[in-house]
């Protein structure tokens, strides 16, 4: 029997303490602790990693403070349009969707991806036509609707941020310093059940006002979200870099061919988007059910069940 | 000054003798030869490597008889949608779009990706609106059209195939020997440039018949595209297995963190896709000016400029 292991986040980056308030706090750590109580349900009754991480993330999408499924960021056309993915390290199988509308639970659609398709990633209306043969569950728009959002969106909008029609070059370490508000709340979770196979999941509304049709890290395999043999990953930040970067790929090639621990590996690959300028974090769980959970912005939603198995949870720089 | 080298590919599969005319290789060994010739002509002009692909590239998506640009093959609703990423390894920058429609040349679109916006992977009608907003060439819909691949989408079209809806389930050893034929045609090239920075762009018309807004590997950085420092690479073949691996990442983490040659590591990734069924090739060049061009198909369609400045090209598994 391998040591379960179980860890979810809620996206990283500029997470204020004069922000928020006890009770929002409060709101915050609850919904992380769901999340890990239903995943950790899964694991403890022999349940594959991949349920787990499926259910955790189907958690965190429901809630709607998250930036996933429910309470999504508006695009450019004022529209929520959803990514997810996900992938099993013992099948090196993974499924992907990106700009889904409408469906209650994107990382749902990204497994029948995995499950009912010859393809990884399906993208747009094909992907929508896809769920609809598949007989996914969506809801109206007005589910997904927060006033918290909205408020974001017609604050972005009027100040004309995150267009690409503006002097915007690529990041940068020094466009960086001074870029517009990165999106916080994109989910996650990674596990380790009782054979020792890993997974993990991935799930983002994408980023406030994005205009073009702009693809971010979390739909897409070794980037956002990646798992094999040795461990699992799911990332959360500033998408580009972690594209840039082969993020979650990384921290397997790391401990591949370098030889390094879960947490030496996952330290370094944030260590190396940190020099090029990236903000963010990333989850992860190796085969032996160890975690690690580094980032380099001030805070990042997460949590994870402790060899006790007691649920913990972290928001800004605290040791969990 | 840095050995300058260049690579060029038109797509790996299943190329067999019996099926191509001496006529017909003629006309592909100039193809890939003009487009040695238009790339190798910007490097002598101490051009750098990313202007060096981009015109490679621009060439070989011209030419019809590969799929990408001119000559994309037919998505299932009989729409020809184009992908394509280009990645400078000095920089660490990256621009690609994917799905876009009536773009001469989906390259140079990547580039403004990459040079104009914040982002990096832009898709669908968002790319094609900013394609409008950038003043890009667009074609009209008769100038992609080539006979020779509406018959082969009405041929697949009529049996059914690389649908998302029948039986299959993802790529694995056992399901790709009888897989749906692949699609031969994505055009790569890889270069490396007088200071010794390597560059490397990809581009494809997908897969025939594709369904449900299906993305493979070619506009997904560190799966179809990369570069670094070290080395750029650029795949073809059979997307999916490309992405699970993070194929073209993976070349340079195993010379990074292996500290292997750019032939061992271009080698080691290819036989990593053979052992989980997946079928292609790549380029790969180092910033020594070393070129490799490995892959597990029967042919790959490729070309290099070697050392003495002649321009060789091969088809079959013939030592080039």
């Amino acid at each position: 029997m391998a040591k379960l292991a179980l860890a979810v986040h809620g996206g990283a980056g500029t997470i204020r303490r004069s922000q928020i308030t006890a009770e929002l706090e409060r709101v915050y750590r609850e919904a992380l602790r769901n999340a890990l109580a239903i995943g950790w349900q899964v694991l403890e009754m022999k349940g594959s990693s991949l349920e787990a991480v499926e259910a955790a993330v189907c958690s965190l999408e429901d809630f709607p403070l998250f930036n996933a499924g429910r309470g999504s960021v508006f695009t450019h056309e004022g529209r929520q349009e959803m990514d997810a993915s996900l992938m099993e390290g013992r099948t090196l199988k993974a499924g992907a969707v990106a700009f889904v509308r409408n469906i209650k639970n994107p990382i749902r659609l990204a497994r029948l991806v995995m499950e009912k398709t010859e393809h990884i990633l399906l993208a747009g209306d094909g992907a929508n036509r896809f769920a609809e043969q598949m007989g996914v569950e969506t809801m109206p728009d007005k589910y997904f609707f927060t006033d918290e959002r909205w408020a974001q969106f017609q604050d972005a909008l009027s100040r004309g941020e995150v267009q690409l029609d503006h002097a915007g070059t690529q990041p940068s370490p020094e466009t960086a310093v001074n870029a517009t508000p990165k999106p916080i709340g994109t989910v996650g979770a990674v596990a380790c059940d009782h054979a020792g196979n890993v997974s993990s999941a991935t799930s983002t509304g994408g980023m406030t006002n994005k205009r073009f049709g702009r693809v971010g890290d979390t739909p897409l395999i070794g980037s956002g979200t990646y798992a094999d043999d040795l461990c699992a990953v799911s990332c959360t930040g500033h998408g580009e870099y972690f594209m840039l970067t082969a993020a979650a790929y990384d921290v397997a090639a790391r401990m591949r061919y370098s030889g390094l621990s879960l947490s030496e590996a996952a330290r370094q690959t944030v260590d190396r988007l940190t020099q090029i300028g990236g903000e963010g974090g990333l989850i992860a769980v190796d085969s032996a059910g160890n975690v690690s959970m580094p980032f380099n912005s001030e805070g990042m939603y997460r949590g994870r069940v402790d060899a006790s198995g007691e649920l913990v949870t972290g928001i800004y720089n605290e040791n969990i």
